[in-house]
């Protein structure tokens, strides 16, 4: 019998065996994809993501920070490109404050192979999860050849994303509260290559977005030169995926909208109609942990991509599973019930901040208004660095837990609400109104 | 091939049977319950239901309404218990407007016998629904020996309830939206039986209510001198059915918060530890049409019992699909999407209204302004009967849209919270104010 299971060997999967391995335990790991080191783990997801300071203590928490680095591209700030191809950066903090763009494939393959250094973690690939028997407690699992096995662990962690089989189970049980919907936007995935020399054709050390208000295209880089590029579109309407029906339609819109992306791609067309369109779900779910199973990752929370945090929320899942670790050893009846309870309103909030994000990145982000308000906010970070940050910083750079960050950019949202009706505001930000704004966001409720 | 199935043979799916059959259709449905002719049809679900005008005018359409008014007991208003025994009886609408306690296995089991009348309308009993499959759009039906066939029915009409089999299946379609939420609150089926002179132990006419702020004792009366009576609670807390562990402890709560209740409840031990203490759940999800199915009724959109709506909306759900029948005869592709677009907002609206409900059930009903502000619409009502109409009135009395019924509840709302902080209103609502109530009733936004 195994000790502890963890169905679902992706990102949080493979770095809770390392967790759980370190500890001693005796780990088995099921996942439905053939084994990784032989054809790539990125599975159909995503190909690159944004790793920031969230991921990064949970990585740095098992030692792994540093080989993980080795891996990262840095990203400093938007570069937006304008209709016209004209660029405007946009750093995300201050100077030294980036993400990361990194493979998926190449983070898990790293994972898996650090947590088999522990003779006592053991990956099973091409193991599908069928079911999870809410009476027995068993997990179903299914191999390529199409026999089924039962296990029965003493516990068993549900990493098995945001289409968990698990979670389908464990949806009837009494009283589970549950909820995916889905944007009206879908995505693609699509690719600059690498420049003939081998470099990069457009800016590394960003992240690219064209903005066009109810769409957007966005790069990402990576180490091989190439960026992954995504269109994030609606579905339905004259500007969506519906209306992208053949190569002349495609053609015409990346002219008309990103002509300074399409010079640069070569494959669009291969890309466009060789890759699926995919829809963008949010799931909620409560509660987490039934009898001797836990949900965690995307598995009980999956958010939409755009505030690069599905994997940073996934891994502070670990970091603080660990900690509650660190107090209660393994008495998982007291581990469980804590670990949801921390964390479920942490993942509602960024589950908020990702979907008005989408918003901001797609429109804002080309607003003069929004951009003088990033600008006042830098300016009073950098008057008081210790009593104000920033909501993006909050997110990105710190560790503050996300639900105060939302209660905080609702409270920013509110007051530079305020500001930016004053007076000249353009002109007199940063030396008449200093002081009053500085009074104002530092006020009454300030988060720090 | 079967022409047309139904998945659930249960109220709605029933009476969808009638429709179809009184089309001309072939139309087969399979239900998961034994034989209604010879175990009944409550198949564990609430024993009495409230049917109202929606549902009585979906019956009426197949001249289904005289019959099945036999089987109603009229329930003319609310009878309130205080803590005390004292009573006060609320009418529901105007003189002779009521809504009628009816039993669910009867009207099942008349509603089945109907329909078998059409040589082509076939009841197949026994028949799990094990899946839905996405792409060959095959059911999944399973006999009570195990043995598995498949369906490929031209269309499938999916009335299996809240926890609809073919639901979990379509769940995984692309972009489909689902949501199941639970109340913290849970409900027992208890019982006052009949008299020993073989009539009704407390008033007939009427649904009776022991209000007790945030739980609630209600009582339905049946055809044969019984009541069925319902605690509604929360499972947690010193008032919660957790608490509720022994008989001494039932006892107790029983004798502090419903004594004239208790002693028309001689079985009370043998209800309460005998049946299921059961949880309440709302169910949203969109789109109801994929493919050749559609879900209809609980399926798609299961409500709380709070406004007793939730057999007359799927009901109604019924009496539009014929609508649209009529309109576009058997061409699905029109009637589907018409159907769901038509029905959505007003599902979503009566899943709000009977959520809102249960606050006015169990606390409102006892709170003087609460009882003013029925006076007052009553009157108002009285006075101008076709300008005003009480949002009770207009879902249980009316076929005003639910969406129109939820947006003039909001109206009213605010108007009374202006109307009843006016000075003296206790005393002066029915003479000096009443020109100026009848002014912001009746003014900008009213609903008929």
């Amino acid at each position: 019998m195994s000790e502890l299971a963890i169905v679902g060997g992706g990102l949080v999967g493979a770095l809770l065996s390392v967790y759980l391995g370190e500890r001693g335990h005796r780990v088995d790991v099921y996942d439905k994809r053939p084994d990784f080191r032989k054809t790539g783990a990125s599975g159909g997801r995503s190909i690159n993501l944004a790793l920031s300071d969230r991921g990064l203590r949970a990585l740095s928490n098992v030692g792994l920070d540093d080989e993980v680095r080795k891996l990262c591209i840095p990203m400093h700030g938007r570069m937006i490109h304008d209709e016209k191809g004209a660029l405007n950066f946009q750093p995300y903090g201050k100077e030294g404050q980036f993400i990361n763009s990194i493979s998926r494939g190449g983070l898990n393959l790293l994972l898996m192979e650090y947590a088999n250094r522990h003779p006592h973690v053991d990956f099973h690939f091409e193991q599908s999860c069928e079911g999870y028997d809410l009476e027995e407690h068993r997990v179903l699992l299914r191999n390529a050849s199409g026999e089924d096995h039962v296990l029965q662990p003493k516990r068993v962690f549900a990493t098995d994303g945001a289409f968990s089989a698990m979670r389908y189970s464990l949806q009837k049980r009494p009283r589970f509260d549950y909820q995916q919907d889905y944007l009206a936007h879908g995505y693609k995935e699509l690719s600059i290559p690498p420049a003939p020399d081998g470099g990069w054709r457009i800016e590394k050390g960003a992240l690219h977005i064209w903005p066009r208000e109810s769409f957007m295209l966005i790069a990402l880089p990576n180490l091989d030169g190439s960026f992954t590029v995504t269109l994030f579109a609606p579905f339905a309407g004259p500007e969506g995926f519906d209306a992208l029906d053949s190569e002349a339609a495609v053609q015409a819109y990346f002219e008309k909208h990103f002509p300074d992306a399409l010079e640069h791609m070569p494959d669009l067309m291969a890309d466009f109609f060789g890759n699926p369109t995919s829809a963008l779900v949010t799931v909620r779910c409560y509660p987490w942990a039934y009898g001797r199973s836990l949900l965690l990752g995307d598995a009980s929370h999956a958010i939409v991509p755009f505030y690069g945090q599905g994997m940073n929320a996934g891994f502070e899942d670990v970091r603080v599973l660990g900690d509650l670790m660190e107090q209660f050893g393994d008495n998982w009846d007291r581990i469980f019930p804590a670990f949801e309870q921390e964390r479920k309103p942490n993942a509602d909030a960024i589950a908020e901040l990702a979907k008005r994000n989408f918003v901001e990145m797609r429109d804002h982000v080309a607003n003069p208004l929004f951009l003088l308000r990033k600008k006042i906010a830098a300016a009073v970070s950098e008057r008081h660095p210790d009593r104000f940050i920033p909501v993006y910083s909050m997110v990105s750079f710190s560790h503050i837990p996300y639900a105060d960050a939302l209660r905080e950019m609702d409270r920013q949202d509110r007051l530079f609400g305020e500001i930016l009706s004053w007076p000249e505001i353009e002109s007199r930000w940063d030396h008449d109104y200093a002081e009053r704004i500085d009074a104002l966001l530092l006020g009454e409720g300030a988060a720090v």
